[in-house]
């Protein structure tokens, strides 16, 4: 039986810890598997290729902004053209990170399933081979609801759509979370009429709801949104699909060419099977880790999607950093999760880090919470640009930001400084020691940060 | 003669100054001067009024950048509503600016000139008033240089072209800083064929080289750039107005319909005479001030444009803050000039902030600075939105942040985190503390900070 100094699980963020202990240990012996295209979910399957896709639209949303004062007319979209330059770019990166990984001296790539067959023991493909160093970053898939009808009607998921080639006259969108809603707006928006299924009562439903509202209300002008409806059944007519919900006032029938189904993700523990190996999971099959990453085995890491905790790339990146830190140079580096952000590429577009405000005020009572609030069209530049959406922040008596919630344009960027307070712990006054560019966007961000108010009088000023 | 608790010349970022002085002692009396439109430049004439009606053509330019995926056709931009909408704007918050100035018990508002006559005395209008504390938030104004003919033929400056209706067929800039660029782009992108003529060998000269040969680059495609050029007469012929400037290759005559003069500003001390009450100014005429704010006459502080350092909003906004408290409050606070960001809002957007390579490597040497790059269309989103453009960072071996340079969409969002890491005096690492979203386009900042390189490496690597 072949013996690694590490076995890596997956292609995607675990690729760091590669070539983090090559730099350390150049003789080091890595096993590297993964059954699909290299690269990770996030590039072959995830954030990259959906980017692609969606990114192109947001120039339609700035332009419908301004539409008074700039004419233009728009011919459309060239979604074919769009799919091919997606493909191109990934397979092209996809293929440089399997030429590297086939050309390294000391590195064993299986282009095949993994699977424990017992305690540091992993069977990939026929071989069976060992070592006291795992990292489990194996990512998830595409959870697909059991729902009457669905299967034999055909559906596509995140990863199938990136395999279509023409637009579908109509789509209907099962789930109201980000992927359906970043696939929603781009395809709204490039022409295709959307309808969007989402059981909660709103979409974007781990958003504040000040968020959802403003997101549903510029969404709704281009696609049809239907939240508090629980899909009880798809049925097949001819050429086109129904997708049947059950809403407040009854059944509701939804018909389209095509059937998105993004409700969430699943783990591919059934097909690693880590508990031949004693590895513990939770009750959905995702790997329990402590805080710094490791397993209830020894040597046993799982980061990324794996351990189901935050699923974004940026977080997975850093997971792998503190992994690898912690496996070999025994470092002993918790995972911090406090001020993790993460966007939702939508029209308009929403960024978050840290808590809500409702997360805040459980925890740490309404009396010593408050909050910032500031609109987009309030600094020269967003009412140059004519913008929608807000910047909202909680913080905490004490000095600490606890959360940061942007909708509209750039929040994704806009974002990005609140992060950098908090991960460096700054009072919440450190955001005045810098200096904004008048008249530059970012000035709604200091400008809520300068309009702290109590939890009751923000709810006096803007209603939900 | 009337006395009061303070005077206050100008009604821009001096009237943070009021506000703070009303706001802790209620029945302090102020006199504030201005002699024009109440608001300050940066809202009658400057940022503001700029800004909203340079903006909406930003989405031309993301639009060029997808013209292969999104076919739009530009039917036109509507150029007197743009400016409609601008004066609206502008002169609704003047107005409010002039009502409270008006209503407020304590404030004798004078829109008269203001001019000194005599040691903490100033005449405003027919009124000789007086105080020991008097606080110069004069502004600055549109310098005309002596170009033979160029009175005669006709001119515009960034001051009066607040006031044209309908958008000239052409426009000769003569000028190359930002104020000549960001119209210049603006009319070009909108339509007018646009002539920029600069005296220095490159546009942007304030920049860095790469930058300025950016913006030159794709600027050129929608105007033209004449730069080492110097403007030697202005002739008017019928309609059109003749621009003799002399090149390297000799005399080039650059006719348009209208002139746009924007060639730097100068100060107001003719109108002002501070001469009178001993105060002292530079050679130019811009108040001089010590670190603390103060001019060499006890209790009179210069701010914002009027000391001549850096005419941004911004930097005036902080510069009355510090004036204030060192007046009323003995605070003794020196300001701080080594994070002062600034952008230009041209296609690509320009952000700026802290010295550039020439200066770090004049003042530290070569062998102790470091470079960082990285290109927009590297990260996921840049990619998607087909950017050009870069993010340059120079950071001292010791860990100092020095400068950061960026070109490129968003950049005056992008650059505020680099702002914020430099005012608390970060370290250049802590930058990799915070996670950035991926796929945003903030990833180009953090992943320049990833690439750091000497000096030589770096012009190996981009040839300027």
């Amino acid at each position: 039986m072949e013996r690694y100094d590490a076995i890596v699980i997956g292609t995607g963020s675990a690729m760091i810890i590669v070539s983090r202990l090559l730099a350390m240990k150049p003789d080091a012996r890595i096993a590297v598997i993964d059954k699909d295209k290299a690269g990770g979910i996030c590039l072959t399957r995830g954030c990259i290729p959906s980017k692609l896709i969606i990114s192109p639209v947001e120039v339609l949303y700035d332009l419908e902004k301004l539409q008074n004062l700039i004419h233009a007319e728009i011919k459309g979209v060239d979604f074919s053209g769009i799919m091919k330059r997606m493909r191109e770019k990934v397979n092209r990166e996809s293929e440089m990170i399997e030429k590297s990984l086939n050309e390294a001296d000391n590195i064993d790539y299986f282009k095949e399933r993994a699977e424990f067959v017992g305690k540091y023991e992993i069977k990939a493909g026929k071989e069976v081979i060992r070592s006291d160093r795992i990292f489990i970053g194996s990512g998830s898939r595409p959870l697909v609801p059991k729902i009457p009808g669905l299967n034999k009607a055909g559906f596509l998921t995140s990863d199938s759509i990136l395999e279509i080639d023409s637009m579908p006259e109509s789509l209907a969108i099962i789930g109201g979370g980000y992927v359906a809603l970043e696939y929603g707006n781009f395809f709204a928006r490039a022409g295709c009429d959307v309808k969007i299924i989402e059981m909660l009562p709103r979409i974007l439903y781990n958003e504040e709801p000040e968020i959802s509202k403003l997101v549903e209300e510029e969404l709704s002008r281009h696609a049809e949104i239907y939240t508090s409806h629980k899909v009880v059944r798809v049925e097949r007519k001819g050429e086109s699909k129904s997708v049947i919900a059950v809403g407040e006032r009854g059944e509701r029938t939804i018909e389209a060419e095509e059937i998105l189904v993004a409700v969430g993700r699943e783990p591919n523990s059934d097909i690693l099977k880590p508990e031949r190996s004693g590895i513990d999971v939770d009750e959905k099959g995702w790997i329990k880790v402590d805080e710094f990453l490791e397993s209830n085995v020894e040597g046993v890491y799982a980061i990324g999607d794996a351990n189901g905790k935050y699923m974004f790339r940026h977080v997975a990146n850093r997971e792998a950093v503190i992994a690898f830190e912690n496996a070999f140079n025994n470092a002993r580096i918790k995972m911090d999760y406090s001020a993790v952000p993460h966007a939702v590429f939508t029209q308009p577009e929403v960024a978050s880090v840290g808590i809500g405000e409702r997360e805040a005020v459980e925890r740490y009572g309404k009396e010593n919470i408050l909050i910032g609030f500031e609109e987009m069209r309030s600094p020269a530049k967003g009412l140059a640009l004519n913008l929608s959406g807000f910047a909202k922040i909680i913080v905490h008596k004490d000095g600490r930001i606890l959360g940061a919630h942007i909708v509209g344009k750039s929040a994704s960027i806009l974002i990005q400084e609140i992060v950098t307070l908090m991960s460096l712990k700054a009072h919440f006054h450190a955001i005045h020691h810098s200096l904004h560019i008048h008249p530059a966007l970012s000035e709604v961000v200091s400008w809520a940060f300068s309009n702290l108010m109590s939890v009751d009088e923000y709810h006096k000023l803007v209603r939900i």
